[in-house]
């Protein structure tokens, strides 16, 4: 991941993990399902497979899904046929509506949408052909821009890791939960990148083993070590003196500092009460909803009971066997040591932290 | 599981699940590492055959680890070709050694070594015949008693279930953990034969799955209702008031209270104190050791990565990644709000609870 060049080149190499990538040919995804035993790609050429890919999961992790829905949006738009910019904005908003029913959960998805409304908005004087080549830039745009908030958070929550020691994350958000770099894997990258002896514990994160297939395989790539545990071993691992710092991402934070993030977040953070260990939540300013006051709110999406009953497609429950499947659960504020995002580190009172950061205004809180 | 008989009919059908059987032919074991999609069994004809079984889990669970090693110890001594009582007794002593070696956490296996020993101690001056008979005829005893103490068990434990709603348990504390009935899903079966409306949480318990796979068979097969989270959930549902009890089995306690149970125990148990919900542990006399003063003591097995870096033959995990695979945890008395045993219930203190229960005198402790 570290350049190799002397005297603090400003690469960093992310190029190593192409996440999902803008081509003539489509928007091109690496294969999250089939990871870590397959490294392949997928190639979508229309915007419902681009919808496809993020519900099916083959691109997942907030910032991602964000991004990706842009580049699905301008894909679609690229591949009308309509002849006036009134029948464009209509599927246009076709387009935005299929992709907005993806997931629900993660806001950025939403705020990818919102951002691309807007940039079609400022364009409607245009012809067709500027109105996508527009909306094809803004997309890219979004994706260039999501690498750089990334490696902005990394800088500013660095500090907060431990100088050496194990640090545990859940669930991935890494550089394949993201255009590259990562959320949390990005402050974890950045620590190491200053010389912190940083050693992972990811929890595999059942049922769709973020941690374990994505989360490790990123880290091993970087050769920053990292031992996979069962979710259920991450409260003996702190009992045992192993974890120093807990840091996770989010799909979405509500105004007040409630964090919903994936399945088990919460668990890890009561974990973490309970040791002292510090909890940390790093994700973009995109991240952050004003307009959902609180966790309550949040809606939590129910994934398909198959993912927990099945497993490479062998039964692993019985037939006659309920089971509640949420993707995510919510944290709340009170757990939350502090939310490092680009534009600073926000503490609690999270209600005028967050509302400051949203605002544009840097707060350069001491970590 | 309960008999269809009127007037309250003494017999818990026990006879659904067949843990483990003496029979003419060897020891017969349900095999564990099959279940839920094949029910198929393995028959043992030599001890080694049996440490290997107790090894690979196809028998797993304190009590059921309890029962099949004095089985195999029977075993043994049936198959010798000893002609006098002083060969016998080296090869007994050899046999309790292999058996001794298969796992190290669970007292129980202990226990029912030195039951043997005791009884072979006990008949020193009789003829081989008589005491390759006199310790079959005990471990079939230790395995008709140990379904007796669970129902004990049951009716002791039975008053702390709430009348209804979900009680959360975690890996396998039943039918298939011991000679039948259960500790943990004994007081559940025992709570639902008093009409109290239970439905258990059962946490799939990585990586074996012991939850999924067997806790969920065994009350699904009772028509009990059962929901299956993954084990990273249980958090989320307390949070959302779903589970109003705690119970879990045990692998060795302590004098002091210390409870070893499987890995994740731990973590259930805090986030109960966190949510307030009482957290019961079911465990027969056998398996309270009191010359081990505290949980820091009791040797937990580590077991092969592979459980957690495959899944069905199927690698999770990419090449280079560490892997922690604790098989328990301990979790420290003060977050046990209750210890039941076929003796009576224990509470805090637990040195003098515990130690008044061993000793054999009957606590009775209102629940």
């Amino acid at each position: 991941m570290r350049c190799k060049a002397e005297g603090g080149c400003p690469h960093v190499a992310t190029s190593m993990i192409q996440t999902l990538e803008w081509t003539d040919r489509g928007v091109r995804f690496i294969d999250q399902t089939k990871l870590p035993t397959e490294e392949t790609y997928v190639n979508c050429t229309t915007y419902q497979e681009v919808a496809d890919v993020i519900r099916n999961m083959v691109v997942r992790g907030a910032p991602a899904i964000g991004v990706s829905a842009a580049m699905g949006i301008a894909l679609g738009v690229k591949n009308s046929k309509a002849e006036s910019v009134g029948q464009l904005k209509t599927e246009f908003d076709e387009i935005c509506d299929v992709i907005s029913k993806t997931r629900p959960t993660a806001v950025n998805l939403f705020w990818a949408i919102r951002r691309m409304q807007q940039k079609f908005e400022s364009l409607r004087v245009r012809t067709v052909a500027q109105i996508k080549q527009a909306l094809v830039e803004e997309a890219q745009r979004i994706h260039a821009e999501d690498i750089a908030i990334n490696q902005e958070m990394g800088r500013n929550g660095a500090a907060l890791m431990p100088a050496s020691g194990g640090v545990l994350t859940h669930c991935n958000a890494g550089a394949l939960a993201t255009a590259g770099y990562g959320t949390a894997l990005g402050v974890i990258r950045a620590a190491v990148e200053q010389g912190k002896k940083i050693h992972v514990y990811a929890d595999e994160t059942r049922p769709f083993l973020q941690g374990s297939r994505l989360t490790a395989w990123e880290l091993v790539k970087d050769g920053i070590p990292t031992t996979v545990i069962s979710d259920n071993m991450s409260g003996a691992m702190m009992r045992q003196g192993k974890i120093g710092a807990v840091i996770v991402g989010a799909d979405r934070i509500a105004a007040n500092g409630d964090v919903a993030n994936k399945i088990g977040t919460y668990t890890v953070a009561v974990l973490a009460k309970e040791h002292n260990i510090p909890f940390y939540v790093a994700a973009p300013i995109s991240t952050v909803d004003l307009e959902t006051p609180d966790g309550s709110k949040i809606p939590i999406e129910q994934r398909n009971p198959a993912e927990v009953t099945h497993f490479a497609g062998k039964a692993v429950t019985p037939v006659g066997v309920q089971i509640e499947n949420p993707a995510f659960d919510v944290t709340p504020a009170k757990l939350v040591t502090a939310i490092v995002t680009e534009r600073g580190i926000a503490r609690a009172p999270y209600e005028e932290s967050l509302a400051t950061l949203v605002r544009g205004v840097e707060q350069f809180v001491n970590p």
